[in-house]
């Protein structure tokens, strides 16, 4: 349906100012009497506005006759909130369908390229002179240099105003596209430029950002680092950063790294749909803390209480033992950890899946491993410039893939050898701390020169209840004396020497599974609430499967080398932070 | 890493069986003496255990005696929870593989095809004869059946054992691959049977299940049907379906649900991916109740309150003012409603996009109708075993679509008329009632032949606050007197007279939408918590953009025509359950 009473074009003139905060220094000063000094200090304001008003009126008028006289009064000014639509207006284009429309080695003719309309973000304006503006316009991850310049036909006035468009407000643009003298160094589309015939403000943006997109391209300070300056400019730090996010998010590497993030995602379900997985979404409202309350968020559920899903461990297997085969899911996982560490968020995405498999779990083990390395491989491919933009921000050395068909997969108790050769005091059925892992990374990248490798076979009792034992684990002798003591059929994945995944064989048996989680470290009751419905699905009969919980910003963080996982999450949620 | 220790296959005999609830009549009677009568009883008991504990020695002792003799001892059983992984194992064939290699016009000699071994789900077993058991086994949707018949090298013990396999169980089966006599009418694979061999219960399913898979296959009564019998068994209604959703959703067509919902998630993704859209994902925790507090859930976060995001509308439109252009997410979305209908979840998964436009609003619903349209063809084509499946179960009309290019746009306005000259009584900014809508629905499809369709330009009164009043709309104009009337830049999808995606034109000038935030029907606080930071997102410079959010299980149910939503949710969440 066309709109009816399309409001017109105002020209810039016209545009009411917003006012600032604090602009007004005559505000009431509270509520006793006003003193001799406030008294006095009333009248020079009073004086001061009575000029000030003066003077806006002389140029009001100065204005408005120049308005008169100004050529250009109908191609420039700030657009309606709405404007009019016209059906026969230009189509646009693109910086991008330009560069390739006209590269370098076009002939191009003095008069330039026809007449182009398009939308752009102002990156930079400046008034070189009365008669001459540039201005740096960017459209995605091109910008090309704009200029106006005085001529019979473009007024002075409309000089002036597209010189002092403020950074970041968004612009129609109507222009020639010509060749520059030189190539433009400081834009993107270097080889071309656009002399500007109109420009229109279409959302104006503030004069004063918080936060400036050129300070956003810059690099956090390292975990523990300082707040430093760089080329005579301090360093944002993270939390400023993330107080202004939309800003921040505008920083082109930034762009790039949800780019990757969507890249994984999309990767990911690629592989598992031409596997005939089925996607999948389970409740992340729960009636009871089913896998554990230590860290859980309580929710009010009308009048009484629920949990969010720490994960959708127990549904998907559920799903499995519902017949669903394979089934995977990409949702959002909540803990109520409080950890304020440089890898740990309260919600993050989780990737999950879960499958049947035939006769050995290591079948999914080497199934996740394919999916992991069609990933790489993939983000490799599609995403090369992307990568390429955000290590030029982060100096951090390109990601190590292991060779075609050699994936390092060393048994946990190898990779203890490994720690205690280097030094390190652990048990056997210790779990790795953050340094130990980290410390194996660096051990297996020197001796395998790979930052992608698995390590099986976690002793059983730092797994969960529903990790399957090992064979030759006590758990399942009847009445072994200490059933959690050896191994269990699990693994974890590990980019750079921090976890990426954690995954395993699960307990398909009813009985041996309500066993288990009795004589669990931490016992459960299979019984309880939320946990009988879990244990019942098994006996009904289902088959034996295996899956793995992949955590999505880790991935793109430990990819990328990124200092911080919050950089990796459009809106990272900690335990101190809840906004924006 | 290959596992230590295997443990062996154990014969059929040696399996203790779980005892059953309530299988021991002796249990004590509470604290206080026992009664004579008490006491006469107990002895009775007594004597029958004795009885009973003499029968099971005998059988033992007959068992054991049998056993020794038993040709295929080692032909069945109850495989352990870890069988040994044999490295030179028979490959596993898929029943589906069978029936396309083993056709009705293949020639196939007297002996059968080769031995094959697969895994399969019991869906009946009995015993014919002491010499004859049957048994259908499925794998996905296809089943197949199966003969065991006493040989010299196949004993009665077997025929016997395999006859009384539990329904559900799951076992491996190596059998010759046969043609039967007749088609086998109630297997899906009719050409073919298999002449079992060796039969093993990898997962025993109990004999007595709370619900019956062949139950679950049958519809669920319309909303206010009464429960009702069908071929002299008792219809078992959604809510015992659903406390049992693990067989429940073993149903074929239930699976089949589950398809096309991924089906559609797919599609949305495989469209929007190909039109340069980012997939994202935004934060379920929020530190304020941003869109309005009437239905939101309640978070205990740390030392203070968080709440769970009703969509994620905000932060998509930070993302546009991001610069992010075009996004979209698959994820869940909270509402705290105490809606009790079968329209209504408190947990549902929304598919949300916005993107930028360049003029017209309309470029965006169209957009839409493209998307959607999008959809329901790949539905078409790449569903359709699986909507027969559903439709022959949900006795429902096919879903009428549009002719191509002629999808239905109508003003709500005329949508009004339209209920009026139908006898509704309805003014002119009222808000459409769940009957009206149904009621429209039929209208259109009487007039149109379509159940799909759009209304555009809705009241601007009855829209969210972030919605952009149309031109005409008295919001425009500055010290209008009720800013509140006339229409709004929005519009609905419906599907058989049911929402399923509500979208529109977002207010992208910060001023205006704090103007709009405070004189809304239901006013909001512009620098509230939570509201500051996406106001002033637009202080920054944001395009025009509209956008939508869709109801995934509304999309599958009005697809389908399944008379309740939680049909299409996995495990539903309503205001009275939160399990399993």
């Amino acid at each position: 349906m066309a709109d009816e009473n399309a409001l017109e074009t105002k020209p810039a003139q016209s545009i009411p100012e917003r006012p600032k905060d604090g602009a007004s220094e005559a505000a009431p000063e509270g509520e006793k009497g006003p003193s001799k000094s406030a008294l006095k200090k009333a009248a020079k304001e009073k004086e001061k506005a009575e000029k000030a008003a003066k003077r806006k009126a002389e140029e009001e008028a100065q204005k408005k006759a120049a308005a008169a006289n100004d050529v250009s009064k109908n191609d420039y000014g700030e657009l309606p909130i709405l404007p009019e639509v016209k059906p026969s207006s230009t189509p646009r284009v693109t910086l991008a369908e330009l560069a390739s429309k006209y590269n370098e080695t076009t002939p191009m003719d003095e008069s330039g390229g026809p007449e182009v309309v398009f939308r752009a973000i102002v990156e930079n304006a400046r008034n070189q002179s009365a008669k001459l503006s540039f201005l740096l316009l960017g459209q995605g991850v091109n910008n090309i240099q704009a200029v106006v310049a005085e001529s019979p036909e473009l007024s002075r006035q409309m000089v002036k105003f597209c010189g002092a468009v403020p950074a970041e407000s968004v612009v129609i643009v109507h222009g020639l596209v010509k060749k520059p003298k030189e190539p433009v160094k400081s834009a993107t589309v270097s080889h071309l430029e656009i002399h500007i015939r109109k420009l229109f403000i279409e959302c104006k943006a503030d004069n004063q950002l918080p936060l400036q997109v050129a300070d956003a391209e810059r690099p956090i300070p390292a975990e523990g680092e300082e707040v430093q300056e760089e080329d005579g400019r301090p360093t944002v730090n993270l939390a400023t950063r993330l107080n202004n996010r939309v800003i921040d998010l505008r920083a082109k590497h930034n762009l790039a790294i949800f780019k990757i993030k969507h890249g994984v995602t999309a990767l990911f379900r690629e592989y598992l749909d031409s596997k005939g997985f089925i996607g999948v979404q389970t409740p992340k409202l729960l009636g009871s803390p089913s896998e554990g309350g230590a860290s859980i968020f309580e929710v009010k559920y009308f009048d009484r209480q629920a949990f969010l899903a720490q994960s959708p461990q127990l549904y998907k297997q559920m799903l499995i033992a519902a017949r669903f085969e394979r089934v995977y899911e990409v949702g959002p996982v909540f803990r109520a950890e409080n950890s304020n560490t440089a890898r740990h968020l309260t919600e993050f995405t989780g990737l999950d899946l879960e499958m049947e498999f035939a006769e050995d779990y290591h079948e999914v083990m080497d199934f996740l491993e394919g999916l992991m390395l069609f990933i790489f491989n993939g983000l490799r491919e599609r995403y090369q410039k992307e990568s390429e933009l955000i290590r030029g921000i982060y100096h951090v050395d390109d990601f190590k893939l292991p060779e075609v068909g050699k994936t390092i997969k060393i048994p946990f108790s190898e990779g203890v050898k490994m720690l205690r050769d280097d030094g390190v005091e652990i048990g056997d059925f210790d779990d790795l701390s953050t340094p130990d892992e980290k410390r194996l990374g660096r051990l297996i990248l020197e001796k395998y020169g790979t930052d992608f490798y698995i390590l099986d076979k976690y002793p059983l009792a730092i797994r969960p209840f529903y990790t399957m034992p090992a064979h030759d684990s006590p758990a399942h002798q009847p009445g072994a004396k200490d059933p959690n003591t050896g191994y269990s059929n699990s693994y974890d994945f590990f980019m750079r020497g921090q976890e990426i995944m954690s995954g395993a064989q699960r307990i398909h048996n009813a009985d041996f599974l309500a066993k288990r989680m009795r004589e669990h470290v931490t016992p459960v009751d299979p019984e309880g609430p939320g946990l009988k419905d879990y244990v019942d699905g098994f006996r009904y009969g289902c088959p034996p499967h295996a899956g793995g919980g992949i955590g999505l910003e880790r991935i793109v963080m430990l990819w990328l080398g990124l200092p911080n996982v919050r950089l990796a999450s459009a809106f990272p949620r900690d335990p101190s932070r809840l906004a924006p």
